[in-house]
Formats: structure tokens, sequence, C-alpha cells
């Protein structure tokens, strides 16, 4: 038996998120049901992101074990031959027979984009939120660096999380301003970073940062708002097209080589085992 | 009666490109259906770029004449009830009686974006060529040197072509590099402008850029390539997929107010009457 790694992006819009669910098309289940077949076992994958309905990834992590002797290396291939074109698995190795994506500590990079103009724009509208109201970027700037930090982040959770600590550690949160992507218009990125995020935390993130932005709340009000750990106090839940999840950077082990750091987008690099 | 302008975007993944063909879903067939039953007349509009099946678009431009009262710059937000989420307008206004966006000279600009990665990254798979082998994007980029100014581009045309003339004007034509859209790769974007393009002409210059980056070719074979006026001489036809008209600027009167150019992209600035 041996643990494998994969390396999955996606395209969410056609999937009932990640976790398997009775009756529902899932990322989880596709993966389970192709990885079986290829296998010729009964695969059951753990994720390290349990991504919502229509929220999408560029670098989910899932492991598995199996008794199949593919070397975990040329499965990445293999697999994505099973699979559909808006799951892409980006690679595939063995790790420790001990790594579990969820208990072993990360840290996780996760965008929110916003196509901020007039009209949509055909070709973005399954990866951006159309938002027509111009934004004031500098100003919800100033308000996503009240959230740098460990925070109690309650007022930033879903009334549905179970989470038992709502406390979380937020290294990075940057507003980005591309005016090149589209004519007339921008694309506003909320890039955030953190040891880990609460049930729909970036897109309460967003969602409120959208309100700074269109002068609905000041900056400052984002202190006032994690202060009260009360969700009523916070914005709406931005809608989960506009989330990406970029990746993920285990801290066992982040000199072994793995898909490393690029650009500020942090990708899988976990403890694998060369055997 | 008015002439009114539309600049239209689209992705052209489910349409047999712009120009209506019987028994075909075509973007054009679409926009005259969508204004015939909006205006209560029968209307056909006159594209200015006839993009091929498969290719997408920011800003082409499109104009009808109508009796309607409906002021021509509430037909886009009226129009766009009407339209699939896949083709949007983003502007509409009156134009000139004799404003003709095929026959009045223009500047177009066309992006051809290149996925240069190991594996494909789905949340790009509609609008990016994926191709795994590394490009060498400095060879790519004095290649497409040789392309710019005033040449017969009969090597880069289509055999079924049927242009009287094949020689045209390149104003520019860019090899950009992006490592920061993906993680392990890149985003190599060949960005054209130029007074006219014949059938097939920018996804054959592609196809010819990419053997440069791969080595097949050498960026001088571009200049030997040009003189052959020979199609057999350059490389294949890149796929419809990677390839997006930018956008348009009509030389008659550039400092009307359009929609301007922004950031390397042209928009279409058209002779707009002021009623």
């Amino acid at each position: 038996m041996k643990r494998v790694m994969l390396i999955v992006a996606y395209e969410g819009t056609a999937y009932q998120g990640w976790q398997v669910q009775p009756g529902r098309v899932t990322v989880e289940s596709v993966l389970n049901e192709a990885l079986s077949a290829l296998l010729g076992e009964k695969i059951t994958v753990i994720g390290a992101s349990r991504t919502d309905s229509g929220v999408h990834s560029l670098g989910n992590v899932a492991v598995f074990d199996t008794g199949a002797r593919m070397p975990a290396d040329k499965i990445s291939y293999a697999l994505n031959q099973r699979l559909p074109a808006d799951i892409v698995v980006q690679r595939s190795c063995q790790v420790a027979g001990d790594f579990h994506p969820r208990k072993c500590k990360s840290t996780k990079t996760y965008e929110y984009r916003i196509l901020n103009r007039r009209f949509p724009m055909p070709t973005l509208r399954r990866d951006t939120y159309f938002y027509y109201r111009p934004l004031d970027v500098e100003k919800m700037r100033r308000g996503a660096r009240y959230l740098v930090g460990e925070h109690d982040f309650k007022s930033f959770c879903s009334i549905h999380s179970q989470a038992k600590s709502t406390v979380r550690n937020v290294y990075d949160c940057q507003v980005l301003c591309d005016c090149g992507a589209v004519p007339d218009g921008r694309l506003v990125t909320i890039r955030i970073t953190g040891n880990g995020f609460l049930y729909n935390m970036v897109r309460i993130i967003a969602g409120t940062l959208i309100q700074v932005g269109i002068g609905e709340l000041a900056p400052e009000d984002m202190d006032r708002i994690l202060a009260e750990r009360n969700r009523e106090a916070a914005g709406p839940t931005a809608p989960a097209l506009g989330l990406t999840m970029m990746g993920i950077a285990f801290e066992e082990d982040p000199a072994l080589p793995g898909m490393g750091f690029q650009d500020g987008m942090i990708v899988a690099a976990a403890h694998e085992k060369n055997l």
C-alpha cells in the first residue's frame, strides 16, 4: 500500500462543490469514480479544502491509499484521460503514509475576483463576480489591512459552521487591480492567505470589502466588525463563482520538491517520499 | 430611420462563428433574432469582423438600421435582457447613416493566447490553446518583428480566402509572457494590431510562431516565409479557441467619445452622432 497525493484543478461551475453528497455530482465523487476505475479497487480520496458549490480551484490537494502497482507520478497522466475537461490533475506523487491534507499544518491562498465595469464580459462570466457599481480599491485595501493577523473571525463565518474555534491567522490580504484585463473596467482581486478559513469566510470578507468599496462601510468598520463577533455585523456573502482556491503549501517540509511558490501563488509542496 | 452601432462581446465556444449560415447558430443570427424581437421589425446587422467558429471577441462591432423609437444608447440594456450569457452588448449608440464597419478604415487588434505548461488548466480551457512543449518566448519575439510593416501576407492566408489583395499592414506584433496567471507555467499571448487581417491570418501566424518557439523554425525564417508567398511555407493554423478579437478603432474620427484605447487594447470609437 502507498499513499498518493494529487494536486487537482477544477472549474466548479458544473459541480455541487468538492464533498461527496448522495445523488449529487461533486469533484470528490468524480475523482473517486475515475480512480476506482483506473486502479481496479475502491478508492476514496481525502481532500484538503472542501470547496463550496460553484467554487473553482487551481490546486486543491487530495490523498488516497492504493495497492496498485502503477507508479504514483504516472497516475496523473492516466487519470486525466478518464476525467472530464473541467477537472485536471496537475501532479501526482507518493507521500508519507501518515500524511493527511487537513491535519497537516498548511497555508492556503484564495482569490476572490470581481469584474467591476458597466457590462458583464462573456469570457469572464464563470469565474468572476460581475459588479457594476464603481469600487474604491484604495478604501478596500485599507479595510483589508484590518484582517491581517490572528483574529477571531466569527463575524466572517457562516452561522451554519460547525468549527470549534473561529480564531484564524490571516498572513496577507491584498486587493489587486488589473485595468488591462478588460476594456473600460477592471478586475479587482482580493487575494488572501492564511492558516485556515472558516465556512464562507472568504466570500463574507469579499462581500464586506465590496461594501467598503462602494462607501456603505468605512475601512475602519472592518475593525469594529471583527470585534463584534457577530455574522450580522459583516456584509453579505459574495457569490461562489468569484472564488478560486489558488493553492496550498504544507508546513511540514516546504523545502521538498513540490510545485512551490510562484509569483504570489502557492501550490502544494507536500511531504513527498522518494522511494 | 437611424443607424445604430453595437459593440459586441462574446465567448465563441457555442457558435459556428459570426456570420449567418443556414441551419447553424451564429453570433450574427442570435443578434438578428434578439434585435428583431426587441424592436418589432426585421433587423439584419452588418458585422465588422466575421470571426470563425470558436473564436471569441471582447469588442466586435455591428451596425443596423431601425425605425424604432427606442433611444440608441438604451438598446444595449434592453437587448442584453434577450441575449444568452455568452453574448453581451457592451455599448450601443447612433452613428452616421453611411457608416459601414467593413468599409470604414480601421485598426483591429487580436490576441492569440497559449497556455504553456505541463497540464491543461480547467478555468482557461475555453479561451487559451494548451501547448505543453516549452516555448522560447524571446525567439518568438524576434520572429514576430519580421511581421511588422506592410507585407504581402499570402503565406499566412488560408487557401480558401477570396481576398483580392493579400497585402496588409501590421502595426505591431508583441509576444507577451505572464508567469503569474497560472502556477508552474505561463500564458504566452501574441498581440497583433493591423489595418486588416486575411482569412486565418492570426491563427497561421500563431501556429508559425509556435514553431519558432520550439525551435522547428528560426526567427529569421519568418522573413523567408513572407517572401515565399506560399501557404505551405508557413506553420499550421493554430486552433480557433485561442483567438480573441480584442477590439476595433475606426480611423474616421478616433477623437470622438468612443470606448477608446486602454492599456494596449483598442475598442470601438466610431463616428458617433450627437442628435
